[in-house]
C-alpha cells in the first residue's frame, strides 16, 4: 500500500481567547495541524480526525529525516487506503493542553510571562471541538464531510455531532463511550493520584525544579497499558512467560515478562509525555457526558443529530465495551438517525481501533467508500 | 446470629529454621494463631482457614475492649454459622511475611541484629503450608476435616491438598485460580512499581529512616480495589455521583465519588499495612503455578489429589474469573475426584467471597454440615 510520504505540521495561531466551559478562557493560543489529501472546489471533502490521550495532529504519513514516524493512524490513512486521501482532504488537528505542539502546560502564559504548567485551564472535550471548528473557519470549510475518532477522539466526533449539527453530514466515533463508567473513572484517578504525589510533580510546577515526575507517569502508563489491552491477548503474548530459566525469587526484579514489558512501556512514556496533560486529558475523558445537560437521557440528548453515523466496537475492549457503542445506537435509532453498526470480533480489547483487523478496516472502507460517492 | 464473643491471639515460636523454595531459609520465627471452638477426643473436627493478601489470624470473634474488631469471615464463622463452631474446630495462622503479628520484614533479624526489611526472605504459597502444618503438629492434629481459603487463601487450600494429601479430608477453595494470568500479575507489577519507586521506600529499608513510603502503598490499594470490585457493582455504588453540585473543573481535586472513595480506602491502608509485605505477599501470588512442576498440565498436577473438594466462584469476579475455577474442576474430574462446584450469580466481583450472599452461604453451609455428618 503506498504511503502518503512525508507529511509537514502547520501552526495557527489565535489571538481571540477560547472561551472555555469551566468560565476560564485560553488566551493567545496556538494550533497545529496537518492535512493530506486536496480540498476539493467545492469544500466538500474534508474529514477532520480528532485524538485520544496519546497522539496529536500528526495521524498519517512520515517526517523527512526521521526514521518510525509514520502518524498514529498511518494504517488506515492515505492513497488507496480505506480513508483514502486521493478521494478525501483530512485533517489533524492537536487538542489545547495536549504536549505535542499545541499551547500546552508547558508553554508561557504570554499573561503571567510564566509557564502554565498546574495553571493551565482545565479543558473539555467540548472545548476542543470548540478550538477545532476555529481551524476549520480559518481553512473555509463550511460542512466536514465527516468527523472521524477512537476512544477519546470517538467522544470528539459524538459532540462534533450534537453541537455543529450542520457542520458535518457524518460522524465516524470507534470504541468510545457516551461517558466513562465509575471503573474507568477509577483508573484515571489511581493514575492521576500517582503523578500528582510524585514528589517531583511540585503540585504542578515541576518545570521550573528542572525535574519530571517520571515515577509516576511511569504506573499511570502501565495501568493505561493494562487497560488497553485485552485480558486474552495478554495471556496470549505474554501469559506466564519467565524473563529467565530460573525463577530468582526477588520482589524488586523483573521475573515475568509481562513485568518488563509495561516496565519497558512505562520508561518510554515518562521520556516524552508530559505531566500536566495526562492530568488534562483523562479529566476531560471523566468529565464528558452529554446526557447530563438532557437528565441523563441519551435519546433526549441526541435529538439535536441530524448527520448519519458510523459505530464500531471490539468485542475484547473491556475499557469501552461494545455494550456502551450500543447505548448510542440505542439512541439514535430512538431518533430515527441513520446509523450503521459494527462490533467487530477482534481479540486486542481497546487497542483494536488502531490496528488493522481486516474486518474492521473492511468496514471503514465500505463506510468512506459510499460518503465519497455522494461529492463526485 | 450469635457470635463467637471475645478471642485471644496465641503465639508460637520456632527454633527449628523453616527451609524455603528459594533456598533460603527463616531462622527462628513466630507465628501467631487463633482458634475458636472446641478439638473434638479423637482430634478429627478441625478446620484450617487460610488468608490472602491484607488478612490474619483473626478469622472470627471480637477483641475485647476493642470497637469493630471482627475478624475478617466473622460473618462465616461462629456458633450456628456455615462454618459451625459447636461442631467444628477453626484455626486462623497469620503467614510469616504478613503484618500483622508473625514474624515478616517489620521484625529484627535474629542473626544480624537489624530489621528484615527488604532482606526478609521471599515465602511462597508452598512455604506457608509448611509452615501452618508445623502449628497442627504443635496442636497434635494429624489430619483435618477441611482446609478453607478465598482468593490467595484458596490456592494455600489448593496447596495442601497437593503436597499434604493425607492431612486432609476435604479442601474448599473459594474465588480462585490454579495460577494467575498475565493480566493478574500486570496488576501487581503496577502495584509493586508504585511502592517501590516511592523515595520513601529507601529499597525497602525505609524502617531506618523514620518514614513510610505511603504514596506508593495508597496507589497500590487503589488499584486492588478497583479489581476487587466489579464493574456493575462500581457503577451501582457510584456510577457518575459528583461530590459537589457544581463541577469544579480542578485536575486536582475530588470531582466524583469514587475518587473519595478510592482515596480514603489508600489512605486507610497506607496506615497500617506494610510496604514489604505488600510485594512478598504480591509475589507469592505471581509464583502459585503447581503445574508448572507437571510440563503445566493441571490434570497431571491434580493425580495426587485424595481429599474431597468443594469450589465455589462469583460470576462478576474478573480477578479470579469462574472460567480459572472450572479449570481446576476439570482437572479434578480428569482424575475422577469427588468434587462439587457452585458458581454463584452474585454482583459484587472478588470481593464477593468475603459477603454473605445467601446463596454463597447456603452452599457452604450445607457442605459443611455434610462434613460434620463424617465425625459425629
Amino acid at each position: 500500500m503506498a504511503s502518503l510520504g512525508h507529511v509537514l505540521p502547520q501552526t495557527l495561531h489565535f489571538a481571540d481567547p477560547l472561551p472555555l466551559r469551566s468560565g476560564a478562557q485560553l488566551r493567545d493560543y496556538t494550533l497545529v495541524y496537518e492535512t493530506y489529501g486536496r480540498l476539493n472546489a467545492d469544500k466538500s471533502n474534508a474529514v477532520l480526525v480528532c485524538h485520544a490521550l496519546n497522539a496529536s495532529h500528526h495521524v498519517a504519513g512520515t517526517y523527512e529525516g526521521q526514521d518510525k514516524s509514520e502518524g498514529w493512524w498511518d494504517n488506515l490513512i492515505g492513497p488507496g487506503k480505506p480513508l483514502d486521501t486521493d478521494r478525501f482532504f483530512v485533517i489533524g488537528i492537536n487538542n489545547p493542553g495536549s504536549c505535542f505542539g499545541s499551547t500546552g502546560p508547558m508553554h508561557q502564559n504570554a499573561e503571567t510571562g510564566r509557564v502554565y504548567g498546574a495553571d493551565f485551564p482545565v479543558v473539555t472535550v467540548q472545548d476542543w471541538v470548540d478550538a477545532q471548528a476555529r481551524v476549520l473557519d480559518h481553512l473555509g470549510i463550511a460542512q466536514l464531510a465527516g468527523v472521524l475518532g477512537g476512544s477519546l477522539g470517538g467522544m470528539q466526533a459524538l459532540d462534533w455531532s450534537l453541537r455543529y449539527p450542520e457542520r458535518m453530514r457524518h460522524c465516524i466515533a470507534i470504541a468510545t463511550a457516551p461517558s466513562l463508567s465509575a471503573q474507568n473513572i477509577a483508573f484515571n484517578e489511581v493514575a492521576r493520584r500517582a503523578i500528582i504525589t510524585d514528589p517531583d510533580f511540585h503540585g504542578g510546577h515541576f518545570y521550573q525544579h528542572g525535574v519530571v515526575p517520571k515515577r509516576g507517569l511511569r504506573v499511570a502508563r502501565m495501568i493505561g497499558h493494562i487497560t488497553y489491552l485485552s485480558d486474552d491477548v495478554m495471556e496470549e503474548k505474554f501469559g506466564r512467560q519467565m524473563r529467565a530459566a530460573e525463577l530468582g525469587y526477588t520482589t524488586q526484579d523483573i521475573e515475568f515478562q509481562i513485568e518488563s514489558y509495561l516496565r519497558y512501556q512505562g520508561d518510554k512514556f515518562s521520556e516524552y509525555f508530559d505531566a500536566n496533560t495526562y492530568l488534562l486529558i483523562t479529566r476531560a475523558l471523566d468529565y464528558f457526558d452529554p446526557a447530563s445537560e438532557h437528565g441523563g437521557d441519551l435519546s433526549r440528548t441526541f435529538a439535536s443529530a441530524r448527520c448519519k453515523y458510523l459505530l464500531a466496537s471490539f468485542t475484547t475492549d473491556w475499557r469501552f465495551s461494545p455494550a456502551r457503542s450500543r447505548e448510542i445506537v440505542k439512541a439514535l435509532l430512538d431518533n430515527k438517525r441513520d446509523v450503521s453498526y459494527a462490533e467487530i470480533a477482534a481479540p486486542h480489547g481497546h487497542d483494536a481501533f488502531l490496528l488493522d483487523d481486516p474486518r474492521y478496516h473492511g468496514v471503514l472502507k465500505a463506510y468512506f467508500a459510499r460518503m465519497a460517492g455522494e461529492f463526485q
